[in-house]
């Protein structure tokens, strides 16, 4: 088998260990993709050094075929399709007693905490995997993780056909908001300063706006007869988005925070106040939104081919990083399949 | 009659017109009791001068009885204890369209934006009127409306008595957050810097702690097996009240904004995502809040009474606004009763 490891400073090395037999309760996958997001950009950059244990085989956004089944699994065969939704929590936190244990406190995040999918043969606890409908392209499927994302916040925001959505931000994850929205029946505009992924997203049937050639607020208050979005989804990580997100809202607007503010910002809590606002932070996704993504993406509800960029392979990651941190491409996956010889 | 108008400057003056018939669509009031609060204090302090018409008759918080029927007025007769909510909303706009009428974008606020109830007889829209049950004392009445405050945020949280609850700022509404808290059967604590006001507190059967002696987050971690609260309501306006509000909810824990933070605050976004918590603005109330607080006040589930701090005269209003800027006092009523010459 060959699997690529994060050894530090921007360097993956690739190895080709034996293959190890699935432990009981576990399954054996012959991974075919893995995608890179933003969290392995930051392992990428050493930024998350002191989390990681090197050398460090990561990747959470998979797809691939069952080949072996551990002692005492049962339900899965070798060859079915499978994905995985890549978190193990604990059972006893407070938010595992309280029913969220998506966002336990001790969570396991797999392909960060332990071992992920970057290798061609991966062994997982069988009650992580997700079932795949036959025919499901195994690239597109590697986008299922993404697309879950996205439905949970959709899901959090309670987005309904009547809604005017609004969504901050245009990489992957907005793009993926704003498709899973548009499922939803509402009407959506999602706002980016770059000009390619506007045109992405028009690919895709999106409405965009450029904020700096023409006021959002004003937009949005012409499309909704005056009244405000019903829901805005802050994905940007910027200041100006969240101050955008709260002008933008109508009176007990929902603003979901889904980008990561690693430091407080200034936010206009009179507004929350005067208009009766309403904020929602989303993380992660529980199991219903991996299973809604499964279906989304087999049905080709969200632009899952479209999506993808480029296809590095498992000896060219670093090029799959260096492209991604270029900034021009949406999804980069890596081709983890093992290659005759 | 008797009415007392400001005039600006901290000043009011006494006035003896002649009582006016009710119009049509009206009901005349003699009104009992008025309560000061937080707005009328700012108006005495000019910070309000732009916004109201002097000499403005303000005053919102009120108790009386009926005295006359204008012409079209059903269902109301002479000698019926009432109260006001005393806000009319223009039906048309945004808000009232999508049903949150109560925080209509034109809202009439009677008592600032029209007359109120510092009078001795007033004159109002039938429809805002609120039946009081017989036997209710007229000086209990008029905390009524404060109480509708604390029922609607109390409403916006939706606490159930599995809930821990944490009020931020022991003012009027924050003791009457706890009180109504506490009747869902919450386990309540209020977080006050003031010895006064936790002694108040104290007095109401409410938990206190005083932030500066003990770590609110410890005891709430101790009181909830490590948890965390499951609400916490920030009605002090203070930036650490805001941010104590965010470090002390548990997973999904609900944040109500009821304070007036007239600038933006520094708030930790980062742990609203990463927690998953969830943010409500909460203004005024809906009809049903009212008739809730008119049950609350009735049955003595808020304390009311021990409330009242002092009853000045119409012709001492000035001396009920200088106790109510000293800090040392709850609730101020201005007794508008006539007086038999």
């Amino acid at each position: 088998m060959t699997a690529a490891a994060y050894t530090g400073s921007r360097s993956f090395t690739l190895d080709e260990p034996q293959a190890a037999p699935p432990q009981p309760g576990q399954v054996q996958i012959a991974v075919a993709f893995t995608g890179l997001c933003g969290t392995d950009l930051h392992i990428f950059h050493g930024d998350m050094d002191s989390r990681v244990s090197m050398p460090a085989i990561i990747g959470h956004e998979m797809s691939g075929t069952i080949t072996a089944v551990g002692e005492g699994v049962t339900g899965w065969t070798p060859g079915q399709p499978v994905t995985v939704m890549p978190t193990v929590s604990c059972g006893t936190c407070p938010a595992c007693r309280r029913g969220n244990s998506h966002i336990c406190h001790h969570l396991n995040f797999v392909g960060i905490d332990s071992e992920g999918s970057m290798q061609s043969r991966w062994n997982v606890p069988a009650d992580i995997l997700v079932a795949l409908p036959d025919g499901l392209p195994l690239d597109e499927a590697a986008l299922i993780e993404p697309t879950a994302v996205a439905v949970h916040d959709v899901r959090r925001a309670k987005v309904t056909a009547s809604d005017f959505v609004v969504v901050i931000g245009g990489g992957p994850v907005g793009q993926l908001i704003a498709c899973v929205a548009l499922q939803q029946g509402a009407r959506v505009v999602l706002v980016e300063l770059d000009a390619g992924r506007r045109q992405t997203a028009a690919g895709f049937g999106i409405a965009t706006i450029d904020p700096t050639e023409r006021s959002l607020v004003d937009y949005v208050m012409q499309e909704t007869d005056g009244a405000g979005a019903d829901v805005a989804f802050e994905v940007s990580g910027a200041a100006a988005g969240v101050n955008s997100a709260v002008d933008v809202l109508t009176t007990r607007g929902r603003l979901v925070m889904v980008a990561i503010h690693p430091k407080p910002k200034e936010i206009d809590l009179h507004r929350f106040f005067w208009r009766e606002l309403e904020m929602f932070g989303a993380r992660l996704y529980q199991r219903e939104d991996f299973e809604e993504a499964v279906r989304l993406v087999a049905k080709g509800a969200v632009p899952a081919r479209q999506m993808i960029s480029r296809v590095v392979s498992l000896q060219d990651v670093t090029d799959g990083f260096l492209a991604l941190e270029s900034g021009g491409v949406m999804k980069v996956l890596v081709d983890c399949r093992e290659v005759a010889k």
